[in-house]
């Protein structure tokens, strides 16, 4: 009756079919389908409808459909579609249902299963820790402490217990210490705080930096209705930020992360983690021998011109490598939003002049000495345009980058470099054709 | 009796006569002093000679000793000397004293007195909590339990719970959760587990590391004896490795730190964190000035050679600084020690010159095509010995930065980059003039 590898077609008809049905008559299906095409079909719902059914399912089916989702087939079935066929599939699976599958796994069981979650890969949900212990708002401090007594050892932290009401909501969270120091009569509602939680779709860089910003030990992960489906530890909150550092530490130096200590990689690979970033940025070099061609009568009318190109196009990779390095960093800490686009840009141009000018004021005269007064006003001006230019532009990719959907940290500081060194050098021969008259 | 400002000479002389005095004629001193001289005097010290004479006090005597180290006065008395005077004043000082000093201080008053610990800035010892609860190997679980229940709120953790023995050496660590789970009567030296400590005056980044590595809540901080000084907690081990990324970050691109959130920062606080890099690069910058009027001649009779300057240096830069950044962030997350410049110098050797090879393969034939076989000859040459040179420049650099004690982000990508420009042009009109004879 299942289809091995169900196409996108099969899966969008089927997924009509099953809008037409009513709860009752969803219930009664996912009582007869066989375990492989009873996973597809529960992960074909939308997740409204999803918690609907699996609410009013027999105790018996839930299990079988919790089960079905675990299964190898089931995994193996969602690996082998299509990434794009495989989306529309995996709405958020309800937490009820998400926290059940989660139950009792190896971690090599929760990697697999977490595919199914319809969670996206680097979200939070996928770095969660799902053994949690939950208390109810009216359990007593001292059975709450019992509880924490015989908690499995599994679970993952004792130390901040998630407060949950009816569905899985989280109300709040209360310390083992506040647990502790509390009378054992007290109830738990009444020593619990507001929690910070963090969403399972949201990216999990977000979310550390949550649990960092905060200080917190753990912060329960809940999904878009508030239920609880596990918690982010503090000790994997700083593993998540050090991957994501790491990888834009290597992606700013304009290569791809190692993904491994740096001296047991071998040649090869460090190799390779570098050179399709160089070979990239050395074909868009090839546009500076363009521009240079495309001016090569005043380059002959004045030699002394391209004794100053290295200077000029070098301090403007810089200042765009300055103002790049502390976009990228100012957004993975959270300081700068895609949003903001408009103000940093004011700002960066406002800098990037700035300066240019200073850089000017202080080498005109040795320049003129060197050079003559003409190249030198010709070199003032060039370098307060590409410092202005070469800000404005470092600052500003990575966050259109960032909206467009790409990791800034990619739009590197080499990768601006040579963006520069292009329209620096256009700006140069242009004001020196200006000025020189050439 | 005491001198406001006391001269470098005048310490050193005390110094000597404090060498001659004998222990028990230390404390009759200690005993007689009035309160700023006492605390100038009991730091001259030494540190095996300090712990002797301290135990050795009256405790009328050794809480007068603690109250003159806390006072203002003596704060500032400190604040006032020459850092290089100071240093030899400032040896660690014992931990039962240390401990005592920092007890019930505000944080201000604790970042005051931090700086009459004898600990380095930026170590350990000044981002360490030196409220911990400590339990000795005979407590029972049960009353390790009480003690906790009755922690004071200033203590900053009960999670993790160091376990000393005589005069607070470290003898392991205990934590909460397992004491929960534990009989009642059992032992706490039979509980614990060995301690992962740092040491006081370690750096803080690398005390953070130590705790993000192994996930722990909290590390035990000790004097060079193993004795208890106070716990890093890892809130505070993750704001030491974010200020430690941030710093690393900016000093890579070139600029220093700004220390606060970008959009909040004044734009003149911008300029200023990068106008000192940029003025000192276009500095060194200018020998590429130089180097191009030496071989102005060979210029002139080739003038096709200017054309392939910006993208031979720019690949040059790019290399450069992909080796620095691999190499400064292995160095931060601890991957690489400055030990093994020699293996990294074999490899970067090695890496740069497949990949100069790499992109002469690639390249040779549309630049032939260009501008001629002899000098896509020239060009491919020059592509290896540069990229060869940029990757061992780039990576060895900060390691021997790291070894003479300079921050190696700070030896950043753009001013390596300005490094290979200067030396990448010298070898590319060398290879011009041997091979097309000019």
């Amino acid at each position: 009756m299942s289809e091995a590898h169900p196409s996108a077609d099969g899966l969008q008809s089927r997924r009509r079919r099953l809008e037409g049905l009513g709860t009752a008559e969803l219930v009664e299906l996912f009582g007869r389908l066989d375990s492989a095409e009873r996973a597809v079909q529960f992960r074909l719902l939308q997740k409204d409808r999803a918690v609907a059914v699996f609410e009013d399912l027999d105790p018996r089916v839930q299990r079988e459909v919790v089960d079905s989702l675990r299964e190898e087939a089931t995994t193996e079935l969602f690996a082998a579609l299509d990434p794009d066929d495989r989306a529309p599939l995996l709405d958020e699976l309800p937490a009820g249902v998400a926290a059940r599958l989660l139950e009792d796994l190896s971690p090599d069981e929760r990697a697999q299963t977490m595919a199914l979650l319809g969670y996206p890969e680097d979200s939070a949900g996928r770095r969660m820790s799902p053994q949690v212990l939950t208390l109810d708002e009216d359990t007593t401090v001292a059975s709450a402490l019992d509880r924490v007594r015989h908690a499995p050892e599994s679970v993952e932290t004792i130390y901040v217990l998630p407060v949950t009401g009816p569905r899985r909501r989280v109300h709040g969270v209360v310390s083992l210490r506040r647990l502790l120091v509390s009378d054992p009569e007290a109830r738990v509602a009444d020593l619990m705080v507001p929690a910070a939680t963090v969403r399972a779709t949201d990216s999990s860089e977000d979310a550390a930096n949550v649990v960092r910003d905060g200080g917190y030990v753990a912060v329960p992960v809940v999904d878009t209705e508030d239920r609880l489906l596990g918690v982010l530890t503090v000790d994997d909150a700083m593993r998540v930020l050090e991957a994501a550092d790491d990888e834009d530490a290597a992606r700013v130096g304009g290569t791809e992360p190692l993904r491994r200590p740096y001296l047991s990689a071998p040649v090869l690979s460090v190799v390779r983690s570098r050179i399709v970033w160089l070979f990239v940025l050395i074909l868009a070099a090839t546009l500076t021998v363009g521009v240079q061609s495309y001016f090569e009568a005043e380059l002959d009318a004045v030699v002394a011109l391209a004794l100053f190109i290295p200077l000029l196009i070098g301090t403007g990779g810089n200042a765009g490598s300055q103002a790049a390095t502390t976009i990228v960093r100012s957004m993975a800490v959270g300081d700068v939003r895609t949003a903001d686009v408009w103000r940093v840009l004011g700002r960066e141009l406002l800098t990037g002049a700035l300066l240019g000018f200073s850089l000017a004021a202080v080498g005109i005269a040795p320049a003129a000495w060197v050079a003559g007064w003409d190249i030198a006003a010709v070199l003032a001006l060039t370098v307060v345009g590409v410092c202005s230019l070469a800000t404005t532009v470092g600052a500003c990719i990575p966050l259109v980058a960032r909206r467009i959907g790409i990791d800034p940290a990619i739009v590197s500081a080499p990768f601006i470099s040579t963006f520069v060194d292009t329209t620096g050098l256009v700006l140069y021969f242009s004001i020196a054709k200006l000025i020189l008259g050439i």
